[in-house]
C-alpha cells in the first residue's frame, strides 16, 4: 500500500571517530525513503535548494522512491554539522542552518493525498498536522516522530498533531519528557491517552522496545563491531518499520512487532559505514539474512 | 547438582526515591543464595559478626540454604549503606565498613569440596581464587562477579583468576574497562582470550546480554511500572541464572539461553521491592509465569 513520508532532505558533514565526510546527501525523509524502498514505493514530500543536483538525486534512481513532491526552491539546502564523541552515544552539533527549509510548507501533489501509510518525520508539530489536512480520507496509519525542540517550545500544537497518530516514535529520553515521567511503562500509558495507540521508543545501542494496547514487545539492538556513523539510524528504522507495515498492509500486534524488527534490521545496516553509504549498497537478501539473525539473537525456548 | 556461592553477607542502609530502611539483610551471596534457593540447594560460605542474630538468619530457614559454611566471627557484620538518585541509575555509596569481612578467608567446608557449580561473588580475585584451591575436583563450571576496584587495583590476580572461570558476569563499563575496548563484541572476544568462554553482561534497565563461544544472546530487563530499589538485582540474577543452571545440571547453549532467562526473572523481582522483601515472598509459580511473560515480551515470527 502507499507510503508517503515528509521531512527534511539535508546536507550533512559528519565527524566521527572513524573519520570525516566535509558534505554528504542526509537528512530524515532521505534516510527513511530509501531504506522504506527496499519494502514499497515511497512518496517523498521535502524541499531541496537549487544546489541540489542530478547528481545528488542519484541515490534514488532505481529505486522505488516517488518525487514527484520534492519541491526545488530558490537558496540553499538545509545544511546539518555534526560530531560523534568517541562511544558514539552523544553528539554535539556544530551547525544547523535552515535555509530554504525554513519556509518549508508541505504541499502534498494529488496522487499522494490517498496514502494508506504517512510518516510524519521530525518537523515542527504545525507543519506535520498541515500534511495530514491535506489527505482526501483517512489514512490507516500515521506515524510521527519529534523531539525535544518540539515538546518544549509547541507543545499544545504538538498534543494536537498526536491525537491524530497512531505510532509515535521516538526515543527513551524524548518519552519521558513528553510524558512527564521517568517509568517508561507509565510514560507509555500516559501518551496513550493523546492519541498513539503504539509507542515505539528508540534506545540506539539498547534497542528499541514497543508498547502497543498495553503490551510490550523488545527487540535488542544488532551486535555490531563497528559502530562508524549513528546518523540517520533512527530514521531508518522508522524507514524499515513503515516499509515492510505498508508492504504488508496490515497493522495487527504481530506484524507490528516484524516491522520493529525490520525497523532494527535497516537501523543495523545504516550505521555500519558513513551516511547512506551502507544502504546504498544493501540489498534485499541481506536485509532477510539478518531478520533470521535477530531471532537467533532473541530466541529461547522455556 | 551442587552449587556453592561464596561473598559477602551484609547489613544494608538503603534510600530510594520510594523509601528509606536503616538496616536489612543484604549482601551479595544472601541475594544470590536465596535466588539461586528456588532451583536447587545452595552451599553458602560467607562470614558474619556477634551482631548477627538468630532473627537475621531466620530468612534462610526453610529454604535449601546450608549454612555449615557461614562463619561467625568476633566483630561486626559487614555494613553498607547507598543511595539512589532519582532515575535509579545511579548510586552513590555513603558507607562501606568491612568489619569482619576484612580478613574473610574463605573456607570451604568438607562437604562442599565437590560442588560441581560455583558462583565466586564480587571480592578479592585473591580470595576468589584460594576457594577454587580448596575444590576436591575440577568444578563444571564457575562463574564470577567482579568490579572496577579490583579491575585497577589487582588486575594480575584478577586475570590469574579468570583462567579457571568459564563464565563472568559483570557490567557494560566493567566490560569495557577489562578489556580495555568500547565495543561489546570485541570486547568480549579479548575476554574469551582471558579464559572465561561465556561472557554475561548485566545492563540493568536495558537487560543482559549473552557471548557464548562467539555467539550472542540478548534479554531485555522485564518492564515494571515501578523499581523501588536495584539493591541485589545482578546478585539475584546470578542465583537465577546459576541455579536454574545447576537445577538442571547441563551448560549447553539452549540451557545457558534458559538461564540468561531466569536470571532476568529473579533480577526482575528483587528491585521490585525493598531488599529482600519481594524475594522473600516469592513463589515457585510466580517465577514460572515471569519466564513465559519474557517470551511473550521478545518473541516474533518472521
Amino acid at each position: 500500500m502507499s507510503l508517503l513520508v515528509v521531512g527534511s532532505v539535508a546536507f550533512d558533514a559528519l565527524e566521527t571517530p572513524y573519520g570525516k565526510v566535509e558534505r554528504t546527501l542526509g537528512g530524515a525523509a532521505t534516510y527513511f525513503a530509501i531504506a522504506a524502498s527496499f519494502f514499497t514505493r515511497v512518496h517523498l514530500v521535502g524541499v531541496v535548494g537549487d544546489d541540489f543536483s542530478e547528481e545528488d538525486a542519484a541515490i534514488f534512481r532505481g529505486r522505488r522512491v516517488d518525487l514527484a513532491g520534492l519541491e526545488r526552491a530558490k537558496g540553499r539546502t538545509f545544511f546539518w554539522a555534526g560530531r560523534y564523541t568517541a562511544d558514539m552515544n552523544d553528539r554535539v552539533t556544530l551547525a544547523t542552518e535552515l535555509n530554504v527549509f525554513a519556509t518549508f510548507n508541505p504541499k502534498l501533489p494529488a496522487a499522494y493525498r490517498d496514502s494508506a501509510y504517512i510518516f510524519l518525520a521530525n518537523i515542527d508539530p504545525v507543519l506535520q498536522l498541515r500534511v495530514l489536512q491535506q489527505t482526501r480520507r483517512r489514512p490507516k496509519l500515521v506515524a510521527l516522530d519529534t523531539m525535544n525542540y518540539w515538546i518544549e517550545r509547541t507543545p499544545a500544537e504538538l498534543r494536537e498533531t498526536l491525537k491524530h497518530t497512531q505510532v509515535l516514535m521516538i526515543n527513551d529520553a524524548e518519552t519521558r519528557q513528553l510524558a512527564i515521567e521517568h517509568n517508561l511503562l507509565r510514560a507509555a500509558a500516559h501518551i496513550r491517552r493523546m492519541g498513539p495507540r503504539t509507542l515505539v521508543i528508540k534506545r540506539g545501542e539498547h534497542g528499541a522496545m514497543m508498547v502497543h494496547n498495553g503490551s510490550v514487545f523488545a527487540v535488542p539492538a544488532f551486535p555490531l563491531e563497528e559502530v562508524r556513523d549513528p546518523t540517520g539510524a533512527g530514521d531508518s528504522f522508522a524507514g524499515g518499520f513503515m516499509g515492510y507495515l505498508a508492504s504488508s498492509g496490515r497493522t495487527d500486534a504481530a506484524n507490528l512487532r516484524r516491522a520493529m524488527v525490520y525497523g532494527s534490521v535497516l537501523g543495523s545496516f545504516a550505521v555500519e559505514r558513513f551516511g547512506l553509504d551502507r544502504l546504498r549498497t544493501l540489498k534485499r537478501a541481506e536485509i532477510q539474512a539478518r531478520a533470521r539473525h535477530f531471532w537467533q539473537l532473541t530466541r529461547f525456548r522455556l
